[in-house]
């Protein structure tokens, strides 16, 4: 089997979220091998110093160069906020963190919209995220370096929402609602992203985009179009974990790891390896990645 | 100074949750001084292995008896539930956890129901804790041993939300709103109790009483009663938080650490400790000590 067909890609993150950046990756890499490490013994990284969460960033990334990885996304916030470039200086495999295309593709919607704007307004987008992220500044620092204004709006409890499954049940553009008590919670989380946006809104006035700067948030995307619509600001939405595949593709072709993908290659494979509770992670890693994820392998990466 | 007039007692946790039954604790040791840790750099301790925890908790509690700790305090429901035998074996000092006290609490108030009551019901109490703690079930074990029948229900979304302060500022016996949003946030928080609590009440219908079975709770609790009410099932609510600070008092009158309290003695005195954000633990901690906490002292306990 030649690098050039079937590359192997390993993905990262503390925890299932960065499962949506593997179920945007997969359609992209057919005839591919991806391997899924979820660090979860060791989550939240977001509330660890810099240097620990660059420790366990690079102990999980070894672990999966040695499992084949010919290139590593780094499909968690902090660790790209945190430890993207030591990341970079320990492995001698591309490596591919969620904060630069998150930003990129963001500027390319706001240029965009801005064409079709004869207003001057400088551009802004709106960037959803978690404390730690938040608190990194990442997003901003990647955005202005691309001509855009950022504002980053922390959302702490969405992550608890998407993980105790609070959402409504999306088959296709009819949400389905098992009984009134799951009514009842996807209520809440209604609720909660009606008084995040509302705050941010009006933090960022003139904001053209909103940014999901958080792995888990693309399972609330279809909630979250419906708030701002109801706000009456349908802002263009911005898929970090979408954007990330999209330049992973392009890497592992620009590398020449991978060729264009013919029409009629296989499906693209998996292996999810975790370092604590498999039951939890199959449980839970499913709703992300939107298709059952099964025979997860339980690793000891050290304390 | 003697031992025996002003004792030092250590009280620890993985966060902030235990400062509740530090708030209940000092008014019952007049003239002590207590010593607080918060071991937030490694929290949270539910995701984590029973031996991380066991190891976690022993070197927190050698921390406290180096401080001058003569009585410890585990003031945390998983740390209690995981690594109380462990403690015990590994200080000379008393060791005092959550969840007996919290236990005994509950069997004395279904003792004090059943005497008012003809119907030869058998004792039943509701639990409601953290994932982690449901988990151990440690709470079911500790009621069972007296003659209690316990259902435990976990309350994932309960610490954010306290965590997050999206709760009714209570004055008195009135709610104070500041704003529309906070409004919002406190609405929020009432609706998610409204479904733990329904889905309990369910599942254990003959519960008499309700076990707050989490640190954090305490703070929740204004908005419990208002919630059981409006459901119909006015439960007596038995704070941990509370028990165990009794229970401490009671311990260290038995070992002769503390005479009974004069009435002219002086308040007694505080020191705070955090393995991380000095600044969060300040902030956070002031809402569930009750008062400011001020002078958090950085400790580096290890990884």
């Amino acid at each position: 089997m030649s690098a050039s067909h079937a590359p192997t890609i390993g993905v990262f993150d503390s925890g299932f979220g960065g499962l949506t950046v593997l179920r945007e990756l997969l359609p992209l890499v057919s005839g591919g091998h991806c391997v899924y490490l979820g660090d979860t013994a060791r989550l939240p990284y977001g509330s660890k110093s810099r240097e620990t969460i660059v420790r366990y960033a690079i102990s999980s990334a070894r672990f999966l160069q040695k499992r084949g990885a010919e290139l590593l996304v780094v499909a968690c916030n902090t660790a790209t906020a945190l430890a993207l470039e030591e990341l970079r200086d320990a492995l001698p495999i591309p490596v591919v963190g969620v904060i630069d295309p998150g930003a990129k593709a963001a500027a390319e919607a706001c240029y965009e919209l801005n064409r079709c704007n004869t207003a001057e307004a400088p551009s802004e987008v709106l960037v959803v995220a978690t404390q730690a992220t938040v608190g990194a500044q990442a997003y901003t620092r990647a955005c202005a370096k691309l001509g855009l204004r950022a504002t980053e709006k922390a959302c702490p409890l969405l992550v608890p929402l998407v993980e105790e499954g609070w959402i409504a049940n999306e088959s296709g553009d009819k949400v389905e609602i098992a009984n009134a008590n799951d009514a009842a919670r996807a209520s809440v989380t209604a609720q909660v992203l009606r008084i995040y946006l509302s705050e941010a809104l009006d933090a960022a006035p003139a904001s053209r985009a909103l940014l999901l700067g958080c792995t888990h948030y693309p399972l609330l995307r279809p909630e979250i179009e419906r708030t701002l619509a109801d706000l009456g600001r349908p802002l263009c939405i911005i898929d970090s974990a979408r954007a990330t595949a999209q330049a992973v593709a392009r890497v592992l072709q620009e590398k020449s790891i991978m060729r264009p993908t013919s029409t009629d290659a296989p499906d693209a494979t998996c292996e999810f390896f975790a370092t604590d509770s498999v039951e939890k992670f199959e449980r839970l890693g499913s709703r992300f990645l939107g298709r059952p994820v099964a025979d997860v392998q339980l690793v000891d990466l050290g304390g």
